[in-house]
């Protein structure tokens, strides 16, 4: 529904269509600014018939992710390869048993899916290049239930972190996969520099990591650094060629930092944009665009 | 470039950002009239190791639709899956000298690849869901020399046409893919109504089937019906749930139709966009919109 109060159908329920301008990728992220969906048909993929959890431990960064790019170039894409690092290890051993050897600074958790074949062949793959990477530790959920218990590692970790400091800023920054290292190792100089605890888990095979500034909102010298760190990351990101949003979009608290991403004359393209979709600026007022 | 001159950089080189409004997937399939493009970066996958090319024949149209919702609903996936209709196959019989049996009325030329076991895997499927399906001719290209010659039917469809008329208007319409036996079966009544040859073939896996509408452009009898057939046409096949065009886009040729699949705000929200982007209507003018 238009803010101007047409409704419209968007898409095409074909594999493909072409017919005049894509409005469906084009209010898809625009974070209710353009118009208000009240209906969405998606695509289904059929399941696959199996699907096999592995973990693995590294001693060092550098080597978790260089794991991931080794298994992509070898034509192996996990369907899932989430990463935690030593900090997020720590919160997360606190709380729960986990068998994880303490020399291991970071994880990686992937999951393979297909057919039975390709799931078994894709898992050993993965666990041999684990090996030859010099993980520390690896471990394969041969059952449901053990699958269950790696991911849950993992699910913890966000709550987990909280332990450190009662307060988080939470980004979801991407950088080209290659660069993860170079990100991860910005993270512990940041930490340093500022004082603040900034554990980071995210997804390694999209590059996508969540970078957690941990702090307190009643102590005005931590909560005053926050958006230094913020502007160092971003810059930092930005640098490496990634992006400062890879799920999560502006909203409100990213709008200050747009610019360092995205031109004036984008940004400025964008703003007229949104005036063709919504004249009275009725919709989502305030939101990705600083006014 | 913008037609007002200012230079842009949209989206990202990350797997993932969602910072401002989607600009690149909003000037893809623009057709020219936002921008100009200068510089594209495309996202490569790995070189599959291994691939295996098919051909069924069938007395039926109906039996090789129904092999290609058959094919998929087992998750195999093909990278092509092309067909061709009765008439297509005869032009070509007539030009080069192919194996394929007299009673042959559609065929389905398919690609599949992956791993070595992967390829071998999917192929052996297809072949087994062809033969179930009751197919006449099953071939398989084992060597990439035989692949080349199977796939050398499907390349000549398109020039072997031309012998039934020295005109042909090609629209690349597109179906859902169950609805695909509906529309063949349309183009027959099609062709007695209007007395025109109407050969087609196509990506069968995506339901985008290439409907070529032959006519001789100094028999105004036959051209004067062009426009009926085209109409008729695009009529069913939004009535089937698909779209006008499912690659080629609208131009100036399709300009006309556009507002039998696009309904009128949408196309008034489309021009606004143009005109957010292109306020003098330098770029492209006259195309996609009528004016």
């Amino acid at each position: 529904v238009l803010p101007t109060g047409e409704i419209l159908k968007t898409g095409v329920e074909t594999a493909k269509g072409v017919v005049g301008y894509d409005l469906t990728r084009l209010i898809i992220g625009s974070e209710g600014t353009l118009a208000v969906i009240t209906s969405i048909t998606l695509r289904l993929i059929p399941k696959p018939s199996h699907k096999r959890t592995l973990l693995a431990g590294f001693a060092d960064v550098a080597q978790a992710a260089g794991t991931v790019s080794d298994i992509i170039r070898h034509g192996v894409v996990p369907t899932a390869a989430e990463f935690m690092d030593r900090l997020s290890i720590e919160c997360v051993r606190e709380e729960i048993d986990i068998s994880i050897p303490s020399g291991t600074h970071a994880l990686l958790l992937m999951e393979v899916d297909g057919d039975a074949l390709t799931t078994k062949k894709d898992a050993d793959r993965i666990l041999e290049i684990c090996r030859q990477s010099g993980a520390v530790h690896v471990e394969s959920g041969a059952t449901a239930k053990e699958a269950e218990n790696l991911w849950e590692v993992r699910r913890r970790v966000s709550e987990a972190v909280m332990k450190l400091r009662p307060n988080k800023i939470s980004e979801d920054v991407v950088v080209p996969r290659n660069q993860m290292v170079a990100l991860v190792d910005h993270l512990a100089r940041l930490q340093g520099k500022y004082g603040l605890p900034i554990p980071a888990f995210g997804h390694a095979g999209d590059g996508n990591i969540h970078v957690n500034i941990m702090y307190d909102r009643n102590n005005p010298a931590e909560r005053n650094r926050t958006d230094a760190v913020v502007r160092n990351l971003f810059m930092k990101v930005l640098h490496l060629g990634g992006t400062i949003s890879g799920e999560h979009g502006i909203g409100l608290t990213k709008a200050p930092y747009m610019e360092m991403e995205i031109a004036r004359p984008a940004i400025d393209l964008m703003i007229r944009l949104k005036k063709a979709f919504d004249p009275e600026g009725i919709l989502n007022p305030g939101k990705i665009f600083l006014s």
